[in-house]
């Protein structure tokens, strides 16, 4: 499969990592086998957890993992000291020799088990490392950020994402709607991500649209056919009833844009009611006409509120559509108040605090350009060389890397609830259901635990051996996945507010293995 | 020309932009005439200016704004109770009857004076909003972003992007390089915005390039071919220049790694100190390499700081380059040091309090994300139909849209600064130089002000008329143009801490027009 951005392939990269393969192969290294861990070391958001995701469009990187000529004449004019046999060898590097571990897309993640672990010659691994990084830290950031809209308003309300135009570039875009949806966002505004990805779309119409009708004058139309077929003097019905009702102060331009958009959608009717005044025009106005429709048996959707204090508007427009329903038809007050403008969670929260009757939101810029963070900080370390393990010492513990292969497990409790995550050195034994586990905190010697899991989950497949094994699934699976996850992990370790951290520990194998090399490596400094 | 991104298509859109179109097809008013503005209403970043970019890629969708069948076939699907005519007209849209102007890419622009203004049949415009918005407001941003770090270090210092793993995606990263580059950086790490745009690249190594080499032993080839094309023992070289100046307990594998580097790049040695202990082994290793490099007649460029006390550490790399600089070669003392890690504006300010010895800043996530405002609040608003003039009044007067088409002017004064931007109704009498004008604020009454300008330049110029009008400019004219600006704004206007507003005005005829429209739209309240 191509990468669905034209803009993936090798080229999408810091220029160190292609003067670096220089180095190497000018040294004769470019072909030790070395192994690189993708993870990240703290969590987005103040939150104690993250989702991994990026993964399909990673695969589809390293299926296309060729430089074109074009792309080798460019870097020839750049590096003009460097020797012809470099450019050959890398005019033929591909991903062919190259081994990777990964996540489930979906999976979620926490600080320091790897995302991603790439094994294979040096500088193609090192080649590798920026686009890595790229696609891996934005789908993981936004699919987070989803998941935390989801739990904030609950598992039964909707969530429409609408920031598109807001969105850091078409693909940011682009991929802020698709991994909405994969954290459990239930449709999108954006017509390209439904066209490419399917994910639902949803859209009715903007201020503008309201606007640009004066009056009823402006409808050259005037007939709606009902659901029994018969053709009907619309606009007389709904004036009619207008008439009845006593609305007579609306706003015409508006009555008669909303008359238009249900003569266009008389099953789709979902109108915008706040570009001249809410609750004295719009939601009068979306009356007349969804009585209309429902007399002549279309069912509309309900009203969309985009500005203004949402709590009271929301609460006033479903008295109103109550009020009214028990005069006329009772239907009315069953519609959909969808909400929108500058929505974040703290909104969400506090809508929650004043009491509401949205039944769906449509979240944008705060969304799509995770404003309380907008970078993931995932890093990519060398671990290994020539099977031999490598470290980069830091001052700070947390800034260690935990050198060599390592894979991990999730072990689930009796409850179903998952209890930690246990990384072990690839080929040391796995831990075993059923079975007492000692599990180390990674960098403290004191805390240590015993776990008897009832279940164990390997979290680490391999996803590409010289060639895709990692299965393309339909985006509607993995959000199911995401979601799973979310019901089976315990709510301390995912609410907002100071949420508890989820263990991630180290068998006694790795912990043991881990500091002989630390102490061996690390200088002890002498004051004198 | 093609979008660069192949995202950019007339699909990235919300899909009531298409509902809309249907709705107006459906009421036969799809071919109206209409003009819409785009614009924004508060500078980025709490500053009191922001840089218009994006319409390089914008005038790209206007040249290839088709749909395609596929994309036909799949808004029949989500649309199915629609016409078929409809599809029949969507089909054949394009940007064939619009005409658009739009302030220069790269100009300083303040709000409410429309960036872009699109005429042409309603429909149409409105099926531009979305992709028009997506082009603009991230464009914009990341160059109003980087001329705010470029004015923050003045002009003589480098500046480097190195966003492009952090950014919001792929095409994020590649409009990240590819703007910062416009609003004054100097050059970029990304590859891909070199090889497409013609950006400067840059780059050494990673710390896991230096972590890769263990020892000496690891250097299969020795030698180093000087200026004069003699070869060299280079190793024994290093390695006795080493033993002179005593630095016997630096990291060996960090020595063998630098050699490496500057047997693959002799003119081209920047290396990367940091891995181990930067002034007890990085910048030690760096001076052995270094004085290595310059016996044989190469010149280094110098080193890079990526972690610590970026103040303390380039000072004290200053000096021990000065001190052993005395004794060995004086070259030593100029070396370049460039700087990395978290760098934002705020730790740009606290360095230069602090003092320090860096040459050049290299900048990543907080510049690309934009982090301290991470969306522009661009909007895309109808103005007229048909000749007449469209308001949406609102409760707040800073939300009120200036109705009508209206074209802008810079004023400017004697001393070579601008003074203020003039907006008059299109076909009113433009200001003149030397000649006295009275400007109004566009909604405070009470505030005019005469100006006799030295100089007037028209900021909208039309890009586009069926067909393309705006030349291809190659990125570093822009970029000048850039810096060319800044330096004939007010520093008053652009420095960062409490800022001076720029004034936007607005005719006496514009002003009376607008004032005439509102008092006549506006109902007054009744309070009973």
């Amino acid at each position: 499969m191509e990468p669905t951005n034209n803009l993936v392939n090798p080229m999408l990269t810091d220029f160190y990592e292609i003067t670096m393969a220089y180095a190497y192969w000018k040294a004769g290294l470019h072909e030790e086998e070395a192994v690189f861990d993708l993870f990240f070391r703290k969590n987005p958001f103040q939150g104690e957890f993250a989702i991994y995701a990026g993964l399909e469009e990673e695969i589809r990187l390293f299926e296309n993992f060729h430089f074109a000529d074009d792309h080798i004449a460019y870097l020839k004019e750049q590096m003009p000291q460097c020797e012809n046999g470099f450019f050959d060898w890398l005019k033929g590097v591909d991903c062919s020799k190259m081994k990777i571990y990964a996540l489930e897309e979906g999976t979620i993640a926490f600080p320091r088990v790897p995302l991603i672990r790439v094994q294979g010659p040096m500088a193609v691994g090192q080649l590798l490392e920026t686009a890595s990084l790229t696609l891996t830290n934005y789908p993981s950031l936004m699919t987070t950020n989803a998941a935390k809209y989801r739990l904030a308003v609950g598992f039964e309300k909707g969530l429409v994402e609408f920031g598109l135009r807001r969105a850091q570039g078409p693909d940011g875009g682009v991929s802020a709607s698709r991994y909405s949806y994969m954290g459990g966002f239930d449709a999108t505004s954006n017509v390209l991500a439904g066209y490419l990805f399917g994910v639902p779309i949803k859209g009715t119409h903007a201020h503008s649209y309201v606007q640009s009708f004066t009056g009823i004058e402006d409808l050259k139309n005037r007939t709606l056919v009902g659901a029994d077929g018969k053709a009907n003097d619309f606009v007389k019905m709904v004036l009619g009833i207008r008439e009845e009702l006593g609305f007579n102060n609306t706003n015409e331009g508006e009555l008669a844009s909303f008359i238009a958009y249900a003569q266009a959608f008389p099953k789709g009717f979902l109108a915008l009611v706040d570009t001249y005044d809410t609750l004295k025009s719009g939601v009068p106005n979306f009356i007349c006409v969804a009585l209309g429709l429902l007399r002549i048996g279309h069912r509309p959707i309900g009203v969309r509120l985009d500005s203004g204090d949402l709590s009271y508007l929301s609460r006033a427009t479903r008295r109103m559509l109550i009020e009214i329903g028990t005069r006329t038809d009772a239907d009315l007050s069953k519609f959909l108040i969808l909400a929108s403008n500058e929505i974040n969670r703290s909104v969400l929260t506090s809508l929650r605090q004043q009491g509401h009757e949205i039944d769906s939101f449509g979240i944008g810029t705060h969304l799509v350009t995770c404003d309380d963070q907008p970078a993931m900080g995932c890093v990519y370390k060398l671990v290994e060389v020539k099977g031999i393990p490598r470290i980069k010492l830091s001052q700070e513990l947390a800034k260690m890397t935990i050198p060599g292969k390592k894979e991990a497990y999730r072990l689930f409790g009796e409850d179903g609830y998952s209890l930690l995550d246990l990384m072990v050195r690839v080929g040391d034994k796995p831990p075993q259901p059923e079975k007492r586990t000692l599990c180390h905190h990674p960098f403290d010697h004191i805390k240590r635990l015993y776990v008897t899991p009832s279940k164990v989950i390997p979290l680490h497949h391999c996803v590409w051996d010289g060639r895709r094994i990692y299965p393309e699934v339909p985006l509607s699976e993995r959000r199911d996945y995401v979601l799973n996850q979310l019901r089976s992990t315990r709510e301390d370790h995912l609410r907002d507010i100071n949420p508890t951290p989820y263990k991630v520990s180290v068998s006694e194998e790795l912990y043991n293995y881990v500091y002989h090399l630390w102490t061996e490596e690390a200088p002890v400094t002498e004051l004198k």
